[in-house]
């Protein structure tokens, strides 16, 4: 049994009992039933996940992965391709935006190579590097079925690095020039939506662009026909090296019973990946925010998950997953530090509560 | 010339120069332009108010008021009236949502008694009752123009009281039985919506009860016909003590150059209020979530502002501003400590840069 297929097998429900004792909780804390929302789910779902309703402020890290894609030749994007192995430095020392943003809410932050299109050894990026980047998908597979495993089984390798080392909760990220023409196609094929749908800007294209963008995603898709039922066929048709690893940390997080926090528009398509290996996965997942990038709204309805920022933001690397990092920090400090309504004085109240909680 | 006249007079355009250079800032950062949205935005909109593009994290207080309602008497709430006075100490002894998420995020609170229906002394909460609540709506005027006018200028000597300590943001919040019948009646006579469209559950009504809330509202609006172009006359027929302290926060922030954060549905209201006195208060104001009650979206739209929270919190208390300050701590780290592109090696991505920001 290959290693994804084995990670795949051990993934459970979640834990109803811890979920309903964590409900119990929230119902006895003094605010009207449901009324602190996203707040209530987070902690409803974090329980249901470590079989636990007594929750602590998880160690955090977002695992960033970075590769380069071959379509970049179709003129999918602006930026020169080199950015890629450029800028992933700017995530191990603490200068990118998800940096920044990792360094403000405590967490940590990894970045792995699993496909640059560089010889050298990046200081301080973990190399897992399979190739150095993806093949133009306009003109044949992205990469074979046997990369597209591989990919995956990095993403779960390094999750069970940072499991071992003691974090209780990852994000995901990435940093990958062309890489939001991948996801749109990842999400056209899952979605069955024409790519015109689900395909926007990117970093920095004009209208005009995303329409010529749009063409060459639609000519990947003729010319590859992937399988919308095979998660790692379409994975190697249209995806990439680093979509196939933020796979493999999700279904690695389901497995081991870890939450697992996207990021954007990429993320998205990583999750669909991983929804199509497994769907239990979708139980482990946490939506943070809802990217700019066009479809991501149709890509998170698809996926059935409902993200609580709406920052209009669009920058990938991690950043949205670590900066909903201090809203579920927020959300387990008030379920373990609010009072409960055996323990004020709230009057007449304290007798209404009981008819409250029992309708 | 009246405290409010004073205050209003004294309300001037957000800083352009400053807001210009800390958009010129974001752009010199290694992002592509303006992928980190609502974070740049919120950096922007605090250089314009404090007309200073250099930007530190501020000390933060949230300011809850508190008043009980003579419309509670037509049945428009389930919980006992009793519960403001009785809950209002949960806000300064940590027990509370607000008071709870407050000490996550490291900001203070301050409770206000501006109208309870209470006669002695809470420990700890300030004491500015005006009248102990205010009178039935549904039979007449809520409150006198000149108790209308106390309220506002209430809210106007806590915030500055605030102000003088050194906060340099403060969050709005409310406790107040039966307060989102007064917001749901100011929102319908501002917007011209009908109370149907804009009145929810509260903290916990059903479905039905809620139509009935509709028709006392209906009914409060009809006898004292509010002149919608007033925003003192709003809150003397149809509002509440604590909502016209709110809007004399807004008011006295929009003077102080001082960033205010609104909570919710009843902070709408309150909104509503200061922007018919003064529109400009809407460059000092963030909105912070947007809250699960019915009318939010529209009252919001009114406004002109966009929450970036969706929780679905119906709390109130200030429990959304004060989740929202982190997100706001965020976006000034990352804007202080984000390398520039004259700092790092971007490779060719250097010499774009120039180009993409001139477009």
């Amino acid at each position: 049994m290959s290693v994804v297929e084995s990670i795949s097998r051990n993934i459970y429900p979640l834990d109803k009992r811890s979920m309903d004792r964590a409900m119990d909780r929230w119902n006895s804390l003094i605010h009207p039933p449901y009324s602190l929302g996203k707040l209530e789910e987070l902690c409803i779902q974090l329980a249901g996940i470590y079989s636990d309703s007594n929750l602590s402020v998880p160690s955090k890290a977002v695992i960033a992965f970075a590769a380069d894609h071959g379509v970049y030749e179709e003129g999918v994007s602006k930026d020169p391709k080199s950015l890629t192995r450029y800028h992933i430095p700017n995530f191990i020392n603490g200068k990118s935006g998800v940096a920044a943003i990792c360094r403000n809410n405590g967490a940590n932050i990894y970045a792995v190579d699993v496909g640059i299109d560089y010889d050298g050894q990046i200081d301080g990026v973990l190399n897992y590097k399979i190739k150095k980047g993806t093949d133009n998908m306009a003109k044949g597979p992205a990469m074979s079925r046997r990369d597209a495993v591989r990919s995956i089984e990095v993403g779960i390798e390094v999750s069970e690095r940072c499991i071992v080392k003691g974090y209780r909760m990852l994000g995901i990220g990435e940093m990958g020039i062309s890489n939001t023409t991948a996801a749109a196609a990842i999400i056209s094929v899952v979605t069955g939506l024409d790519p015109f749908e689900v395909t926007g800007t990117g970093a920095t294209l004009t209208e005009l662009e995303v329409s010529q963008k749009v063409e060459v995603i639609r000519k990947a898709i003729a010319i590859n026909n992937p399988n919308p039922t095979d998660g790692i066929d379409i994975l190697s048709m249209v995806g990439g090296l680093e979509i196939g690893a933020m796979a493999g940390v999700i279904l690695s997080c389901a497995a081991n019973r870890i939450p697992v926090v996207l990021d954007g528009y990429v993320s998205y398509a990583a999750s669909m990946i991983a929804y199509k290996i497994n769907p239990r996965i979708r139980n482990y997942v946490i939506a943070s925010h809802i990217s700019k990038e066009r479809g991501s709204i149709k890509a998170l309805e698809y996926l059935g998950l409902s993200p609580f920022l709406n920052m209009g933001m669009k920058l990938g690397e991690g950043s949205g997953a670590a900066l909903a990092f201090s809203i579920i920090d927020t959300a387990i400090f008030s379920y373990n530090n609010m009072a409960t309504f055996d323990e004020v004085d709230l009057g007449e109240r304290n007798n209404v509560q009981d008819v409250d909680v029992d309708e």
